[in-house]
């Protein structure tokens, strides 16, 4: 039998377990052209958050009864499809399910292992890595001496974030949940300096760490985070507007406050998306992939074993459990 | 006796008469390196506003008992300056006053009759007119086909812009309060479309007159019309931030809603003063004021006599009396 998780009910609010369902059903057949996959890592991202509701996001929403899918690295068991063969490593947009099959092995990724190991292609080689590097690089363009402020720094995309503005010469401050993040960004990233936000005074906070200014926030959370770097924020900011997660569970949206800052310092705010981005991957992973082998690219993966556990990694992560990216593996390499 | 406005107290909320003194004082004494002014029009602007407030806005504050000052065209009476004649037609931020003094005539800009009437040096061959065009072309980019949207539209700088955005062959549509400003909009100055944003539904004018989405709004009023703006922004849309009005009078700060479509349409939101851009005057008028003297351009200029009529005319500007600039002529030409 075939293990999946399919969605049961859309969340109001926070996502909770009865949300998912935990389904075992037969297993998929490898028809003509078909590439029967093994999912080995289930990726779990704050944006699924947005296609759990009904309607579309910028994503198309998840349809009710059917598996939450995500990026899945995986491996063919059986190919009927010209190009892929038994034993390939792939990834691609898969069903939360053990196995599963993909017509003509449409939309599928080849991972090629000299680049870095499996699960980095959902990860730092994939597209939360170039979510970090579009927001902080190419709409950041973080100057020597710059100071940077990377909010939900010790997430998947941030801890890259705040990494790759310091290759660029910036002092790199971080804010996260817990003395065990703050810890990781300063001692394992390499951050000038990090906070923990919970219970903070937020311009306590970056008037202490910030103390000349912020020139690049990048935005991880939106919210009241968002409020206190606009306060702090230089003349010619830039604000990287990647996330919005404190309003993905909203059921009401209270307003930004103090935006005539966009105004008074000249600030430019761009909000992307990284599926806009792809076709910069293969350079990103070429570019990238070094620094990873060398280690001077540190990346922290928060590996929660088993499909069955899927559904609380990816709640627990949206509630800020993990430390780095939070992967599921469902079959071992 | 030499007649000025000073500011005789600070406005809590809207602007009023009370703010204002009408001074008659001694008439200034042109001394050695000094340029003597006879003041011919003063420029009304909203960003006055910020600068009745105590502490510095973008630009200094006003001091109480001290005269406003704003950009004034001015023939010169006097000269103890190389450089100035007798004659001289020159602009620059000088005091609202009938008769003022510039040590070595610092700061003073001439005037080239060649290109435009004196008057249009502190409107559309000035700071307003480059305002329109950096906010629409510089930082809007719109290309052909593209849907702007301009508030305050029938203003000095909202009527530029959308002209500005048309010749770069987008669709304009215009927003300004009363029906004379939207006949103004469509009769006179060329938008595609334009409504009365007074007791108007703002969700349903932009679906009537923007149905393909807005591709650049450029806002200057800020608060429920750019959250109607960003609800009905399409993807890769540009938000150019020139003034934001609707909070300059505003007590308290409601916030702005709906800001996770920054994210979700890829949205580049840039803020900007025109005083990062003052060197780029010389090469503006050089492109504008053909278009000015063939008429294609067209320029309203909304001139209320009298000195003494200049609190009023400023308050009146703020309450959106004028159709495109305000302007207080001091004297004749």
């Amino acid at each position: 039998m075939n293990t999946r998780i399919v969605l049961r009910q859309r969340p109001q609010g926070w996502v909770d377990e009865a949300c998912f369902g935990i389904e075992r059903v037969a297993e998929p057949e490898c028809g003509a052209g078909d590439v029967l996959l093994q999912a080995l890592y289930l990726s779990t991202d704050p944006y699924l958050r947005g296609r759990m509701n009904e309607g579309p996001s910028y994503a198309p929403g998840f349809e009710l009864g059917r598996p939450i899918v995500s990026r899945v690295v995986a491996r063919v068991l059986q190919s009927r499809c010209p190009g892929f063969a038994a034993g390939d490593l792939v990834w691609g947009f898969l069903d939360w399910a053990e196995h599963s099959v993909v017509p003509m092995g449409a939309g599928l990724q080849r991972i090629d292992p000299a680049l870095g190991r499996p699960s980095h292609f959902v990860s730092v080689l994939g597209m939360p890595g170039l979510t970090a590097w579009v927001g902080a690089i190419e709409i950041g363009r973080p100057a020597p001496g710059d100071t940077v402020y990377v909010s939900s720094a010790a997430g998947a995309v941030g801890q890259l974030a705040g990494q790759f503005a310091r290759r660029a010469g910036a002092r790199v401050v971080g804010s996260a949940g817990g003395a065990a993040k703050v810890d990781y960004l300063l001692q394992r990233c390499g951050f000038d300096a990090a906070f923990d936000y919970r219970g903070a005074d937020l311009d306590a906070a970056l008037r202490e760490h910030c103390p000349r200014g912020i020139d690049l926030y990048f935005d991880n959370v939106g919210g009241p985070t968002l409020e206190a770097a606009l306060r702090h924020a230089n003349v010619a900011a830039r604000v990287a507007v990647c996330g919005m997660i404190s309003a993905y569970n909203a059921v009401d949206d209270p307003g930004i406050r103090g935006l005539q800052a966009v105004l008074t310092q000249r600030i430019s705010m761009t909000g992307f998306i990284i599926y806009d981005h792809v076709h910069k991957l293969p350079a990103y992973q070429a570019r990238v992939a070094p620094w990873l082998r060398s280690g001077e690219l540190v990346f922290h993966e928060d590996i929660v074993q088993g499909i069955e556990q899927a559904p609380a990694a990816l709640i627990g992560m949206m509630k800020g459990q993990a430390i780095g990216k939070r992967l599921v593996q469902v079959a071992p390499e």
